[in-house]
């Protein structure tokens, strides 16, 4: 539907449906609202209209994520924002929430803008089911759409994602070489890359011969206090543990607290490694051993992936990389 | 200028004119060629031509920041989004650095995706001179526009800012009337907030008499290692100090690292205190006393003055209110 059906359909010139959004008094009421009723009945928008008319790119990519003040994913939007001024695109960004119904909700907000492209930062986007990830799909019917550590194989949906069972597998790994051979794991969700951190460690453990019969990964609160709280009462439970790992570092920092609180001694007593080496782990003390996932490399290699697609080149639909472990001061040498 | 002067500037009609924006092959190449020679005489762009339709107010706003990755400015860009969100806006992002020639540049990036209003978070987009801070004054003849953090007084520009004056004012009689003797001041930049700051720290000395004889306020550079390296440098150099008020957290966590790696006792030996109630005041052990310059009020009040100007209702030019210091573990009860 375009300026052309609608000036059709309501057998009026183009100009005269220019007049009337442009709300000019040179249209009689009676042609304003014959108007107004064609545009009604084909649910048609002054941006679909914009769209008719040659404005079909507004040089401007959509970035949604979760959160915009968790500090893993402020790092990505700065980075993505910054590559994509880099190329003449403007950034409308949008956050979500975590809840499915939000999120359909706000994307609304961008598709109306008429973005070229949207990035979904983090894996929370990728649902557990095919009819819950419709939103995605439909998206990807009209733009491109990037996943940031997240995948889902579907039709123009494009992901760059970093080896997070890898990256945990090497981590645990590490620890358990080093002496410590009662880890439990620390996670906030199981979203896409939640599911494969936990892989990673429970093969990790399986390497080691390390029995499952009692529970050893943990649905843990975030905040340091909460954290802290949570591994004492674990504790106190009779927990026996030598070693967390955790699947970002705001855990980790956590758990940093609840060791010094509890007087014991880092990394003698008790190994800690955290996940995405953002400044929880730098800010701590001591500095938490992490795993750099690369979030700057991730955000340029998607937008570098989107301006060729813009140029109509073939680019891949799945982009994985290695994360590597940053040792620092609460793991012993390996 | 608008779709109505260039039709009638080519002789052309209105749908001839869409026409050629729509790239449609219905236009003979010698029309085509009229058209958009009179467009570019006039300095038309596709989005005056969708102001021109009515489509004056794509309900988008603007929000400029050095760095959205900072922790600070990550908060105040969440809240501005989500409270925009609510009212229907959607926010495009754009990030500037420090230096002005990257802000006006990059302010074009948001002028020609035709935003309605613009937030310039963070005090460093008010500039030394009047010369210097035209770009603000060019773009308040089109659009309000909000600095938040920081002041100027002219015609469509609104300033919603904490009295940091008053609040390092406080936290440094805190400090002083605890028993430090030898302040000293960290700042990273002499920004409008930051020098009222630093105000606020030297009438505080004053007040309590003490000489300025020897300096007492650092330009610091910042990253937690490089602000703990400094201030061993100073002591290296014979300056002598107890406490250390910070211009923002960042700052105050590196002193925090300064302490422990030089086995100095917080706050027995040293009282240190940021600034913002960030994370980093939370994540560093002892916990650092700071002030909450209530960044999610800020963003709310200045979201609720612009729909009150896009209502036409007569709002402040500039909105002050006071912080508070919250109390935690570097500073002696007071």
């Amino acid at each position: 539907m375009n300026i052309y059906d609608i000036s059709k359909k309501a057998g009026v010139s183009i100009a005269t449906v220019s007049r009337v959004l442009n709300n000019s008094s040179k249209v009689s009421e009676q042609t304003r609202r014959k108007v107004l009723a064609v545009m009604k009945e084909n649910s048609y928008t002054p941006n679909a209209f914009a769209r008719s008319l040659g404005l079909n790119s507004m040089h401007t990519v959509g970035i949604m994520c979760a959160d915009s003040s968790d500090v893993y994913l402020a790092q990505a939007i700065y980075y993505l924002e910054r590559e994509l001024r880099n190329n003449g695109y403007a950034s409308m960004l949008c956050c979500t929430g975590y809840q499915l119904e939000e999120k359909e909700k706000y994307l609304q907000l961008l598709l109306s803008r008429n973005v070229d492209a949207i990035f979904f930062v983090g894996s929370n986007f990728v649902e557990d089911t095919d009819d819950r990830n419709n939103y995605l799909y439909t998206t990807a019917n009209r733009i491109p759409i990037f996943l940031l550590n997240g995948h889902i194989a579907a039709p123009n949906i494009y992901s760059v994602l970093c080896d997070d069972y890898q990256a945990i597998l090497d981590i645990t790994n590490e620890v358990l070489r080093t002496g410590s051979h009662q880890p439990i794991y620390l996670y906030r969700s199981l979203s896409y890359s939640g599911r494969r951190k936990l892989a990673g460690f429970t093969d990790a453990c399986l390497e080691h011969g390390l029995s499952f019969e009692e529970e050893r990964s943990f649905l843990c609160p975030v905040s340091l206090d909460n954290t802290r709280e949570f591994l004492s009462s674990l504790e106190a439970n009779g927990v026996v543990f030598d070693s967390v790992i955790a699947a970002d570092d705001e855990l980790a920092a956590g758990a940093v607290k609840y060791a010094l609180a509890s007087g014991k001694s880092i990394p003698g007593q008790i190994q800690i490694t955290g996940y995405n080496n953002s400044m929880f782990s730098t800010c701590s003390t001591p500095e938490i051993t992490t795993i750099d996932n690369r979030v700057e490399f991730m955000c340029t290699t998607a937008v570098s992936l989107l301006m060729q697609a813009f140029q109509h080149k073939s680019i891949p639909a799945k982009t994985t990389f290695s994360g590597t472990v940053v040792h620092r001061q609460t793991t012993r040498p390996f």
